[in-house]
């Protein structure tokens, strides 16, 4: 789907539910992808979408980068527009003649007095803050992937597979020795391959430091492999969509609980895939998942799961919290990832990418716990 | 200072200003490395403070990780306090038995749809959520650094040193050709000298893709150095603080116009160090800079610099908005980072770190123009 067709749904939308303006705020400190999907701006600009005139305008901080990439009916330099969104939003009004009194949606992620200030610079129109809205839409339009995303998916998963191999064939034969080396091989190996680079930053955690959901620091000159659980979480980041896996690498010897975590993180990733079907319930998965863990007295400290694309942390999410009613639909790409965490002795994780089909799943990538 | 005498000093300050509980916020979306700066914990938790008690109470995600790193009176597992703000600030209002009317003091971050939620949650108190509040407060104790913070700094910047030498010797002997052998050469650099890692993602650009004031992506597996303009811009972060320089790279032959950018460059870096004295106004040093800039008819899209420090973007802001009435103190660390972009000839970009001193200032990194 082209942008332009991305748009052309988000209008109908925005003319179904009354809202004549939308504002896109991707920002430092307010990033939002949301940007990227609509206009292929990969970042630091506004995006103002008109639904009556059916035509956006993109103010972008860096004009040149804009005019490279932006697919956008008008482009404008953010400086020429005051810099901020509350001097921006009247000039994108006025632009597209906006009538007095029509409901302008701005992003749910806006900080209270930014709020107001917006409020206060289009004061003949009704502007909407909320969580329920035109970018919540949005995040479900970018959930369920075509037939373009779903290639790139395969693309950049066949792609992870491929340097997983590697990997693993380098901690075995030791010339991955610290959490670094494996580390920057991810980071050059994506160059090498056309990647735009990292999903994220690379997790990488020896067995010290595999305690941790997410290591901190992220990476360290320190030991990875060897004896007990190192953690490796990363993604490659293809055509702006993110692959997510976590591999973890087991070195002889371990402790009784230290193989029960193991079992359990196994077990768990085996009766949540075959779950991972259209029209499955989110929480119901991990709520399966998470008795599983009760019954071995352990508990999960994140979440299993969650969509992927443009950002490595998107909509469905796969979790057990109550409000959570999101719901499996073909083209879905999520990832599944059951962890579990001791204290002294460290974590394991494992964390692969399913796309959810016509009528099953299907697991893209390929990680697995390692047995050194 | 330790984190305790950090809470001190804003206990007092909250004290004086009527605000009984500050709560602040560092979690995925709404990054606010003041979570850091006041508790040492890395992120992905919520720190409420008491200004009667004198006590804190660290709400953290990875419990484990908050054991390790966090300094506060008490640690409670987010999970444990409902893992959201709004379930999570009402458990600390009980358990600092906050007296009803309170004021309780939220992040000027807080988006409106949650700052709703936040008020309906501890209907009690009296919520404020405001750019010129506690957090604010907060935000100007990081920028004027203590003793030990600019200890750091000179260690951090001398490494950077180091690592510009290796750099430009590297790139004078072709042993550097792409963008991803300088970016992955600082990456190996900062973990094996003991640092944390990168302060941001290193932009490296080569001179086809110089014209972007922040290259996208930051780096591929493209040519860097050769004829015309190639940027790199990276800080090295080290026990939390993060240096931040910028050098471009100068390839014979270059065009007339390629050589006037570098000359007002140089020449605004020249101009403005010295004006980086205690007492000066930060905007007008923008400003004098934006004179010298539109006499050669150029205009810099980006602001002149910026405080560094837990982030490497921080107050004060070296720009010359009618708004800003930042002045610049002892103990601040600034950026100067002059930059002019041409469409299709390239940019250039020279940035330092600069401490202000008691009466001048010292120009802590060694970056400049190389002439290749």
């Amino acid at each position: 789907m082209s942008y332009k067709e991305r748009r052309e749904k988000l209008y109908t939308w925005m003319s179904e539910n009354g809202i004549s303006l939308m504002m896109v705020e991707d920002t430092e400190g307010r990033r939002d992808l949301g940007l990227r999907y609509l206009s292929g701006q990969p970042g630091d600009a506004l995006l103002f979408l008109c639904a009556a005139k059916k035509q956006c305008v993109l103010a972008a901080w860096d004009v040149n980068m804009a005019r490279l990439y932006g697919d956008a009916d008008a482009i404008v330099a953010l400086n020429d527009w005051g810099r901020r969104p509350e001097t921006a939003l009247p000039e994108a009004a006025k632009l597209f003649k906006l009538p007095y009194g029509s409901k302008i949606e701005v992003p749910p992620a806006t900080p209270y007095p930014l709020f107001l200030r917006l409020i206060e610079a289009v004061g003949d129109y009704d502007v909407l803050c909320r969580e329920e809205g035109a970018h919540k839409a949005v995040k479900y339009m970018r959930a369920v992937k075509d037939a373009d995303e779903i290639a790139i998916y395969r693309k950049v998963s066949a792609f992870t597979n491929k340097l997983m191999d590697e990997i693993e064939k380098s901690v075995r034969n030791k010339k991955i020795k610290t959490e670094m080396d494996v580390a920057l091989l991810i980071d050059a190996r994506a160059r090498d391959y056309g990647g735009e680079g990292l999903g994220f930053e690379t997790l990488a955690a020896g067995p010290t430091r595999s305690f941790g959901i997410h290591a901190f620091p992220a990476y360290t000159a320190g030991p990875f492999g060897g004896s007990g659980c190192s953690i490796l979480d990363f993604g490659i980041k293809y055509l702006g969509y993110t692959s997510d896996v976590t591999m973890t690498f087991v070195g002889a010897p371990i402790s009784a609980t230290q193989q029960k975590l193991i079992n359990l993180v196994e077990k768990a990733a085996k009766i949540a895939t075959p779950m991972m079907v259209p029209g499955a319930s989110c929480r119901e998965i991990a709520l399966a998942v998470d008795k599983l863990f009760s019954a071995g007295k352990r508990h999960m400290p994140h979440g299993l799961g969650h969509g992927v694309g443009l950002e490595a942390h998107e909509a469905p999410l796969l979790n057990s919290r109550s409000d959570n009613d999101d719901v499996l639909q073909p083209g879905m790409v999520v990832t599944l990832e059951p962890g579990l965490y001791h204290e002294t002795l460290g974590g394991v994780r494992l964390e692969n990418d399913i796309l959810i089909t016509e009528k099953d799943n299907e697991v893209l990538t390929k990680s697995r716990i390692v047995r050194l």
